[in-house]
């Protein structure tokens, strides 16, 4: 089952691509789309455009998009809600069902524990996809949620079967 | 000219199109798309292509969106940017630039001063809409923005002029 995890973001939003095999993970790729500095909705177009071609490409038969971080700064979370917009947008214009991970449990399901830091993440990720080059730290996190949503299916499936 | 407004919400997303001909306006159409109660991603995709139909149809040469109100609701400032993304990006997808505008803007351009309510901008549009028959209160939003629009594009073209 070839999985996409998305971590998105409006200057910078990372994909990340894996094969599970039941608890068998293997890395097949990951990158970061970059929207530049132009105006809103052009950004919002080359995002959707990037992120499209990674699926055309890649083929995905599952996703998941982590949960953003809602905080004070309410300009800030517009931006990102905007960009999280296409970041669901586009996996369900594929047909996919997208999961949705909060950070704090996409790391305790990567690195054991809900406050891990970047390092600790890349560490971890490094670990489970052996040989796996990372594009960035918004790359890694992306190849995190995409392990969390494995794991996860991975977890129901045996439920199911007990 | 051509001018579509959007007025951005995920549960309920207004729209407008208007001709304008030097200061002449005339309605075109209007209506709102709506996104259900399912899974965050379908709601999205139904915006899009809810949205992507309305410019296929109307075929709408500029456009603009409301400016979000950003409050301290987080989640609902987050939710409001997920289906603006959309907002702004299906324009973006036909080749048209998307104007923003504050929502005081609007109002202060429609009605004339910054803080009007709902049936102050629903009579102004009407006024400047002749026999305009309209699906409901954020459709008026989205015909207010596009005449806004209007106005704005046809002061810079006079400003040029000079």
């Amino acid at each position: 089952m070839r999985v996409l995890g998305i971590d998105p973001g409006l200057r910078h939003l990372g994909w990340g691509i894996i094969d599970a095999e039941g608890s068998r993970l293997r890395h097949v790729a990951n990158g970061i789309c970059e929207s530049g500095t132009g105006a809103l909705a052009g950004r919002l177009l080359s995002l959707h455009s990037q992120l499209t071609d990674v699926l055309s490409r890649w083929q995905p038969e599952i996703a998941a998009v982590e949960q953003t971080f809602v905080n004070r700064d309410g300009a800030g979370t517009l931006k990102l809600g905007q960009a999280r917009g296409i970041a669901l947008l586009v996996p369900a214009q594929f047909g996919l069902e997208v999961g949705e991970y909060a950070p704090n449990s996409v790391k305790k399901t990567v690195v054991g524990v809900g406050h891990a830091d970047k390092r600790q993440i890349d560490h971890m990720v490094k670990m489970q996809l052996p040989g796996v080059e990372i594009v960035g730290p918004d790359a890694a996190d992306a190849l995190a949620i995409a392990i969390c949503h494995a794991h996860h299916l991975g977890a129901q499936r045996m439920r199911v079967k007990a």
